[in-house]
């Protein structure tokens, strides 16, 4: 049961989140949705789980296996890009790729910015002005999630932190870098759960909603 | 050591942390900025602490026993408030007030809204329109914190969720309410630390920043 | 050993619980059951399990696949629903339906209320008056767990919140909603383990006992 | 701002949960409510506290040490007991009286069964029988809080326990035994914050109500 | 490399813990011990991992599935019982097998007493007795793990509580049984690690050391 | 109410836990055992706490300020000892000394070996012959808790592991020194709550029970 | 990306965790390299990972099973051993050989002395001597992770612990014996993540770094 | 009993750890290393635990408020600083100050360099060239603990990172701080337990023995 209403009152679309779901019930949304000439977007679709769709769903959708989503009725046309997405390392590709596409299906590009972790500080600091330029930036991290910390000092704009769960150890399953974000000593750093690039996609469209 | 440089950065002074320093430090510090006439926020700094500031010190400032904030310099005219400022009960009232002062500081009136918990629907209900007509919404909840969840499906503008510290039992610290908000079903709802009431009108101030 | 005097003591039998068992032991359990003409219910049978019983046993048992329950001997006949089972989110229909099915086992009748999470609060309260009217509410909710509170402070009946283990990040495993249940600022709201639908049912049993 | 509004809707009068207030705001409710001629039920007010009360306030309200609770407007006349409140151990006596007084408050009596730990097992064989004609049954218990179990294996009626932050080490806040309480073995314990003896006391009074 | 000084200083041979040794490093520890005419006790062998070993090495071993135990030199000559084991769930019972094969490696019998949870009292109360005559009592749990509380209530020798890893929700993995175990009421219980059966029966051998 | 028959049952009487129980309590239990003529051991009885007893009860009681312990009717004599007391550092000796004030009132002296943590081997190393000796070795320690695994690799007897809770950082509160001995690689090596020096004496007063 | 100019920084040239990367981009890097003529390091490569290589890329690669890494360009030559890498049990091999491979590929022999754990005392101090001539010694250990305080205790150098995750219960995962290090009494020992034995060797090198 | 054997092994005199020791024990330690003539340092010892020791004690003693540590015998003489020793914030200072007291005990100079957190990354740069002219880091760091990542990140020496207590809700205690150093990208940072200053200067120290 989609809620149609939602997007009126928040501006945002709900989107299905497919862990869990059956490929049969995954199959019957989109078919309902065609239905009634919606876009959607699939989340949490990873490659097994798209291949199990019905051929006639599969054919409909646009997949993208990074970011695990799938998109029925195409991508919106965006203008020049108002968010930066940065990742720490290639291990955070996949949730920053959910939040950029996120982003797409509402109509907004983003500057992606990647592999600029603190460990590697003049790889930041070389990018650091493109990002200066935009309206909000997200910002996945895992580990020890410095990289956040270390823009949200240098940019003005809103930083979204989105810790990963990569890593292992103490890093394992992503609280230590939920918590570095959390206590971090930049001001106004905000977060959203372990590798939620939904979330932190749609925190920037509320961002970006009034202007 | 106050970074000023950091204001043209990022749009926010530096605010000084009160706890855990000396009133020796804290006097010192309000004389640097006052001799450089500059504007000063103070957070954390509770009765006693004010109460054992010199004399002349607390001549200067102007203190808020609710907030535990005190400000030199004056607070800046606000235009119409464009941020909500929500609590559930009345424990959350403190983090709430830190929130409101330091928008205040930064020249930001904010819509107060309390007592608004959801085990009271009706109360919350009676409220919503208002809230509806901000462009960003912070939200301080503690004990099961599902206020923010609520708001945030029903309003589109920013969410900033702030988990407090009340309660007891599985409640006390605030880590119940802080998972709650960041494993919220409502999508885009972001989160900062535990009483960081501070932090969320920084937040507040970056989403408001380029409008 | 199936303990048969429990029955006369606190009025529930056993159930069997199937998570490491056998299914020789599965199978053998059934048999002894039905030498003695009793009723028995099986729980945490998923399919795969059920289906590596032998072919005699399957015949003999009524297997639902999404509650993961069989039941030997059929079902009692079930009055007017006195007890509401509630979902917040399609991933929280196996454990509400465990509990269904725990108490159609015991000739209770269940209203079903699903996919009333609080993000979209109108779904809710066009459901709530059906709720008001049963003795007692059972509410399986993960994530952000915010459905249980809001309910108790809307109904006057025993209500029972179950929190499941559905989610990433800091909601994996179910820590977070069962937290945010017990710190639930709605009074007289009790709650049993993560996913433990067959204990909630139980729960209720116990409180339309002697009426 | 009391809502009078939700007795009608769940039956139960909110409580003044005094921790955190100052004398002045409990003054303050004390008044507005005898303005209203409200009865009203106060938790959570150690001794310091009602000391700290203005001596009209002192003059016009019931107080009990043990439970740290005050009534104004006197207990309501009781029936004979439904409910059992049974304890571990001395250290959970303050739990269950606070249960016990919000129970009176709503004009039922209670059934004490003290110190009645599974460490000495035949103290729990000797009462239980009292304990059986019950409907209700509250279970204060902290450390192992094996006692629950027990009795829930032991009786019919809704048993809630209500683990309780006694005892040191691995015990030490109540967590060891809120665990145990959720892990039981028993069918349908239902359990309560820890030290919330005012939630279990409310859960007992809806299990009661529609009898 | 076995320590075989250490039989001499501890009166305890090292047996050779098999989880993560691969197939030819456990038939070479076999052979080298046949070599020497030694006895070994090889533990957590599951069925696949003994499975895989070469036919020569599973030819002289006493293997046993439920135990996942494993023994080259057969069982030493037993006296009568001194030592009981006991199990309150059947998910117990490889963690009682696995120091019931301890035990009898070193030439101990031991008294079973199994299915005796808390929940179901009377089941325990009618074999406390021959409990009772025990020496040395292991009591292996999980979930709520009251057992060992109850049985250390009753018995005079030395109790050892062993927690399981059954169970779901909090009860997984065993913290909340060994918490409550390390927490008991009942004087002089002592703990071993989570599903550490073997660690109990060598406990139990050091107390019957002397005598 | 103390349970007189629990000493028939399981030879150890039941102490007092004085933490939390006010001087007038304390007072009236020792005053009533005086009147049984029964012996007592009070636990957890600091300075403070003795020194608001009524003069009439000091006066009948043996104070010891390092064990934070009294009795009542005087020590047992004591044959030689049997049972090893040793501590890591300093700060376990409070601990320490609780099992030893336990097992002098039960009528066992105690090998008191101080001082030995394993980042000093050789001190260790000096006194091992004597604790080799001893049917039960006691063995309290902080911080990394290594010197159990130590003793337990080197000593024949009963092992009895107590962690304390000193230290700072990851050790504050024990839970390092528990898991360290829970985890140990020393096989039979048991473990009782932090801090808990009074059951380690009656888990050494078990194991020296039938002989 | 690689970051050749960190070598220049810190002297230690970037390795590539493959972890999580296809072998797709795991044959590019090597590509990468190789057209550079770079040596490189490649860690966390298991068996089924590096057949899952190209043929070309595996033949240009010496690969260790044990160690789970891969090097490109061949070991240098190295000198005598200056750094020891111990080991407690047989489970903490594979992280000690990461270490090992790590300081060979950078030219730096190591003494390996394995299987000293302190519950056999006597096979730790046969070797001690050896490891007292080494500059800096890394100690890997999972379960209580004694073996570091003892160690660091006996000898002057710089002392490198690395917490492993074997065992199980209370062991599982290494945060046991990660907290037993970080505790430990001994004065100046160090400590990195859970199986970081990359880490370590990296740690050693720049304590080599100036001599 | 002090150890003056570890001198000779491991090159390190055992401070005397004075949190939780009485004055008198204190003192006893002083005069009996003055009688050795033996130099001695004192850590944990803050201001009121210095003004309870005795006049003629104190006056032996060279205190500093700052890093709550007390030396008898004087400084050793220091040559050029080679080590340097960093701070995030203020609140870091008393844990560097430890650290920096115990290099000076030990004959070193250390080069200070305060306040350069990462949200102003400007300070850190303007710094970092006379850092890395050390041969060992010592970085003190709560709440996000970035700096040690950025810091291994840009020099070649040995960096030990210091987690701090510093902070409020999931900074409180310093975990964060720590896992967030562990979980660091930066190759080789090494970590000693949180708020322990005397542990990262004994480790410099050991990093500084060949040399």
């Amino acid at each position: 049961m989609l809620d149609s209403a939602r997007h009126e009152r928040i501006g945002l679309p709900e989107a299905v989140f497919c862990a869990g779901k059956t490929a049969g019930q995954i199959a019957a949304i989109v078919a309902e949705a065609q239905a009634r000439a919606a876009r959607l977007l699939l989340t949490r679709l990873d490659a097994a789980g798209f291949g199990a769709l019905p051929a006639a769903t599969r054919a409909r959708l646009d997949y993208d296996t990074l970011s695990a989503t799938a998109i029925l009725g195409g991508a919106a046309a965006a203008g020049p890009a108002r968010i930066a997405v940065m990742t720490a390392g290639t291990s955070d590709l996949p949730v920053a790729a959910e939040a950029v596409r996120t982003l797409g299906f509402h109509g907004h590009a983003a500057l992606r910015v990647a592999d600029v972790g603190v460990a590697g500080l003049w790889r930041l600091l070389a990018r650091i002005d493109e990002v200066r330029a935009m309206r909000v930036v997200i910002v996945a991290a895992g580990m020890d999630a410095a990289l956040p910390s270390v823009v949200a000092g240098l940019v003005a704009g809103v930083v979204i932190g989105v810790p990963t769960s990569v890593g292992y150890g103490v890093a394992a399953g992503g609280r230590a870098a939920l918590h570095a974000m959390l206590a971090s000593c930049a001001p106004g750093l905000v977060v959203v759960n372990i590798d939620n690039g939904y979330g932190a996609a749609c925190a920037a469209l509320r961002a970006l909603g009034g202007t």
